[in-house]
């Protein structure tokens, strides 16, 4: 539900216009050394993508992080880590025009069915927002990995996001239905807006022929130079084999649309509304750290579970 | 690991040429007719294809299923369904050469990574062979999902399956993590050979302009007429919205080579194999049931899980 | 680890000197009304018990909730509802004495072998600190089970706690693993300094002899006037049949002695300490609301799992 | 539900007058050796105690093995290891008199209630026959722990058994809810007819005052010779210490009285019924291998969770 993984566990809380979201992450070995200021620069990636934009929302929130346990002078005791990020910069009242009314293409409508209510105010649970605190969890996932070898490295191209993993041993995913592909799409698709996975080095190497799609070994090859190509993107029969591991997600674009919507009230009539809640034009400059930090979860989980029995 | 599901699960066991394959359902409503015919059906499906074709394994399992618990006058007790179908027709002496060396784009170097050893007869748990289990768990469940109104019915075009899910009601689906998208993702990335996913109507719909991609609301509509489109497939917020669900899988070719292979020794030194086993040279057709078994899984879970606090 | 429950979910943090202690709330139904101040009194039962008493410890902490997420005009939304307390009556310099050594009948030691490193600071999370977080989760908890007709009402004999659940309907439990019985044994021993537990009207109703202990049936009875007597404490298979649920736990006394103690150093040599810290010299009269609190996550837990299949 | 563990994990199936009873074990590690003459031998344990007695019933089950899966010249793939016994000795038209109504101090009305039906034959699933999947399941856990040091001996006294853990380093538990006491309880409690847990070296160890509880540190002491006494049972926050892990369930006598019982038929009315089933007089011999079986999955599971982030 809202938490993700079995060892490594983040559980998240927090709607858009709440006092805060945030969350705890569980099964932090202990002795891991938390650099704060590594975790506030991811959570500005998220902010404004790699590269400074002009499409990112106008709603300016400083996130900044609270620690609330866990930690002892910066070092995980391998107890409970809980962080909450204050929303600050929230204007419900913007939302009034839609508290009955649902937008096209949001989850307003979904919402609404599925709890008998719905937070009406910036799209509730449903909001990008509560990205922020996976941006928190994966940012603690990534420095254990580090301590571990292991490198995340998201790059974008539109809407069209591409991760790699380096570092990552063989063995690592728990077959059958915990493969390692399967668990990097069970997180990847829980990103609000994502549509669309694919393994591979390239996003259309699955299409490839049957003479062209297994990737050959190389003579004395192991870790990144085991195989020549990469088609299978660094996972055979659902495990690493010690290659990059490289995935692609795909989001849709935006939904809301400045110059008002149609929208559909409660008895199933339509009516024209303008929001004036601020959202982003274009976020996908925003993405790649998201796609690391579900990515750097779903990793660091398996690693830890692999290691509980083959190490 | 081997366990699907929170509350309808389906755990499988059996490697592609050890005596037997099977599984248990729990968590499977009691009260519910289980016609047995159907679920020989289902299987029969994955043995040849929705059309009986020329290109699937000369291993000719017959997949008689023995019902071990859980059902009394053919219903459902409520307590664990177990089955367990005999391997038959398997030759393990046809792997003899296989003993030592691994092949290229199967999972033998990363069994054999993981485990420090591996069933070198056939595949071993990496087989297809095991989707015999989940096509059986996954015909319990499209039994139950028939008494809720749900149907599934999934399609392919060479390896891309497009499967619809027709009749489920609005609500369907535990944000954040477990999106009814998220858990369809996870359930089709889990299958041998599956490389990629994408929901929508069309395979493409999420790449549609910010101005094309929201699905207008139909005046008055609901269920099935509640949009004018379906580019978001169903889903919305990771949520049901009562439109058809619609995703697509899509699958690499078979690797296996039948001129033989170019195989890796444990000590990194290469050899020219050519492995005596029978395999699919075309496995797409055995590939929508299974597509549409996962999906059915999923679904069932997911729908049981919103019934325990929202019905 | 450190969530329970697998539908309606609680997930604590927070060391007893950390900034805050706290949890996270998951799959509480959508729709129920938050009343805090039932929150605060309990809270307020936890650190006086059910009548005040000079045995409980100097250290006076307000206990101020304060809620973060999940809630809007104090009514569940169905989402994560998240909630900290902070730690403000803390002297963590009580503790220096102790930096390096381990007080004997207390955590200290296990902690360290664990994490190979420990919050000296008073206990850190083995304190009891963090049961504040479970009974505002146990708070919430029963909130949810008043609508359902289901009440708690637990009374203390020294270390010896008797709890009784009032108004469960008969078929609540999971056989075999989850039976209710087993479910509310783990929740009771997972409470620091619990040591036993004991199902049935009487805590050694379970001893009686073959001829006096089945509870025979009332002609027409259901409901709580179903048996005749309540030997099996309302449970039958590991199922709820409608009697009141009745059981017990046992807690071992206070281990911090105020005049001092011999622990033990890293080295393995003895030394006498004498902590300043402030500690309850019994804290009996504050585990009955601990023990409703458990009580009533397992039993809510529960209900809405069979409500799932099975209403 | 039916699976009991995280890493380890055993899921059982199996009615007492189904074709067959049975189970899976998950997460069990690659490589290990399976001697199934010891498990045979604990079965046979399970059908007669440890001395033989004229109490057990006169039906004879040979409790016949057959293992499906995970398997590979007697040592273990890391795969599900998968196995069934076939009830052989059933008549289950012993009971027809039974069809209807329900039987005081067993689990036929409650499992009526949850499920609307019930399987009248000889118990179903809430007979004792389903504890043979956990003795096997059982076995496995010991053969694992064995080659990590750790080996557990159970005795009893009437209903009263007592098991020890010996070996377990210190470390082991996770909690706050995972303390290895509360995962023991939950085990114990579960298995049909247990009503009492409680742990210490002494039963009642947990009653003594608080100058006589804590044990005290032994000046250089570690693993077995660490504490003079051993009131806690080797377990202290909820995380083993090195001492023996000592703890005692208790058991209510059987229920089913040879000479009849006043049943209860679906409109309230009693009647009463002379069973013609074949029961224990006296089952308490059976008892120790299956609490040592609980024992040792929870505490399999638990050292390698412990092993996955804390070696």
């Amino acid at each position: 539900m809202n938490t993700f993984g079995n060892i490594f566990r983040l559980t998240t809380f927090g709607e858009s216009h709440g006092p805060a979201i945030g969350g705890i992450i569980d099964g932090c070995p202990a002795g891991l050394s938390i650099d704060t200021s590594l975790v506030d620069a991811e959570l500005k990636r998220r902010r404004e993508g790699d590269t400074p934009s002009a499409h990112t929302t106008p709603r300016r929130e400083p996130d900044q992080v609270e620690w609330l346990s866990g930690l002892l002078d910066g070092t995980t005791l391998g107890t409970p880590i809980a962080f909450l990020i204050r929303n600050l910069d929230h204007r419900p009242e913007d939302y009034d025009a839609l508290r009955d009314c649902c937008r096209p293409g949001h989850a307003d409508y979904t919402y609404w069915q599925k709890y008998g209510l719905r937070d009406y105010r910036g799209g509730g649970r449903a909001s990008g927002r509560e990205t922020a605190s996976r941006v928190v969890g994966g940012a603690v996932a990534k420095m254990w990995l580090r301590t571990q070898g292991v490198t995340l490295q998201a790059t974008r191209q539109g809407y069209s996001i591409t991760c790699r993993v380096h570092g990552l041993p063989a063995g690592v995913g728990e077959p059958v239905f915990d493969r390692l592909n399967a668990r990097l799409a069970y997180a990847a698709l829980s990103i609000p807006s994502a549509m669309a996975f694919a393994m591979g080095e390239g996003v259309d190497d699955w299409r490839l022929s049957a003479d062209d799609y297994p990737d050959q070994w190389v003579s004395h090859g192991q870790g990144e130079t085991l195989t020549a190509t990469n088609h299978c993107g660094g996972i055979q029969g659902g495990i690493s084999n010690g290659m990059p591991v490289v995935f692609h997600v795909g989001f849709h674009p935006p939904v809301t649309r400045p110059d008002g919507m149609v929208c559909r009230c409660p008895d199933g009539t339509l009516k024209q509304v303008a929001p004036h809640g601020r959202h982003d034009s274009d976020h996908g400059a925003r993405l790649p750290v998201i796609v690391e930090s579900m990515a750097a979860l779903a990793v660091a989980d398996l690693l830890l579970t692999h290691a509980a029995s083959h190490r």
